[in-house]
């Protein structure tokens, strides 16, 4: 069948989804008691049926990435393939959007090889994490960050947030039951900044594990309240142990800012999105 | 009775809610259809329980405007009466932030004498209206936000925005069914700036007739399109006539920025509030 494969970039604001895909058996349910969010559409369902109206049959959306619950993205991508092999793809775009919800966005849509796998050609992934380090809570922001409201020693953030570069056993930032075949990823840049009242953490890696943005940045800022030195972070990586780190940051702050893949200019960044 | 006055500035963003404050005889509803938004609470009731809670007693939240629903704020000012005489403000604005939803901030409360008034001693108003003008949609912005993709001719409303300035007959520009004795508003400044991708409307004035900002809003914008000329305004305001000005832009890129009172100082302009 000749067909043709396209890569989808999507910004989605996560607050009323139950994330990208269902984790675990939750949409698998056939019991009496339904399981958290069952009823609660997810991103890759809603998305996939609003692309296979368009090309006239059921696609299979495979994303690079499973956002969870309330975890928000600028640059997700997904691969899909049509057995038509001439829809234009920015007409497809437009039509998409105009039938998707209001905070579910395509931001481009293009052929590519067939060898190109939304997952299997990944080479590196960048998450945002936005605090709201201020006393009062922002109102109009609410599911878009964390509200800490106490001061953080940012350059102790800073100084632990290079402990986690490098390749490492992420097993005590992982959360169990991840079922993953190695728990060894390669963070090649991890920073902490202040654009006030907003304190940034930016992660870049070759993958990461279930919840492991999350735990850093919940670890992360305990070092910023002074709960833990700088240097401690080498001794959890070390412990291969969950509860040697720190507590889990909620889905509200965490983003999705980009993924890179094999045959991606090498050093041309994406454009900002907003 | 002795008691204490109390004024206090709140920020809240308007998406989940009826508006400040029912208008027409929603909220004296017995009949059999319930009106729109039947069973959804405005932020004075909530504001004004969750006082009252503190206080001890209900108490009579009287608001400087009533914002319509959907519509934000970031300096409403309201005030209201106790009969205790010593309760320490931060304490109070303290206690009720915590148990107020999470859109909802009280800024600040301050004791004022018993002669301040939050309708009678309003001086000026501010408000803002953003609009995202960008090809895509925002997905994280969408209920913050109008979003008009098309290019809109900024000179060209900055110039109509100067036909509002001054004393004028807003009839034109207000919603039928107002109720107001007087039409004839004082326009301080009207502005429009560029913060891409935001278009950024912002008027200041003594007082301003029901919908009046939101009609103003969406006449420029018909200007910026090139349906009006810019100098079309004053006509507009001579016709007297609802149908003679363009359409109600709608509510959610609508905040009131700020309130300025009787007795405040001239020059000082509140501090910016995110």
């Amino acid at each position: 069948m000749p067909g043709q494969r396209y890569k989808i970039t999507v910004a989605y604001r996560g607050s009323a989804y139950y994330g990208w895909q269902r984790q675990l058996a939750a949409n698998t349910w056939k019991g009496p008691t339904p399981p958290p969010g069952h009823g609660i559409p997810t991103i890759q369902e809603i998305l996939s049926r609003t692309i296979g109206r368009f090309v006239g049959h059921p696609i299979n959306l495979v994303g690079s990435s499973r956002t969870d619950s309330g975890v928000h993205a600028k640059g997700q991508v997904a691969h899909f393939d049509t057995e038509a092999t001439q829809i234009p793809p920015e007409g497809l775009r437009r039509a998409v959007n105009h039938r998707l919800p209001p905070d579910i966005l395509v931001r481009s849509i293009e052929g590519v090889d067939a060898r190109f796998d939304a997952i299997g050609s990944t080479i590196s992934k960048r998450y945002q994490y936005f605090i709201w380090n201020a006393f009062d809570r922002p109102p109009f922001f609410g599911d878009l960050v964390w509200h800490r409201w106490k001061s953080m020693d940012l350059p102790a953030m800073v100084q632990a947030a290079k402990g986690f570069v490098g390749e490492h056993d992420f097993t005590s930032f992982a959360r169990p039951g991840h079922q993953r075949e190695t728990t060894v990823r390669t963070i090649r840049a991890c920073g902490v900044s202040w654009r006030g009242p907003r304190l940034v953490i930016a992660v870049e890696g070759n993958g990461f594990l279930w919840h492991m943005v999350r735990i850093m940045v919940g670890t992360l800022v305990e070092v910023g309240l002074g709960r833990y030195p700088p240097q401690h972070i080498a001794e959890m990586l070390d412990a291969r142990d969950r509860r040697a780190a720190g507590p889990t940051a909620p889905p509200q702050g965490l983003y999705l800012q980009w993924i890179r893949f094999a045959g991606d200019a090498p050093q041309v960044q994406p454009p900002p999105v907003r």
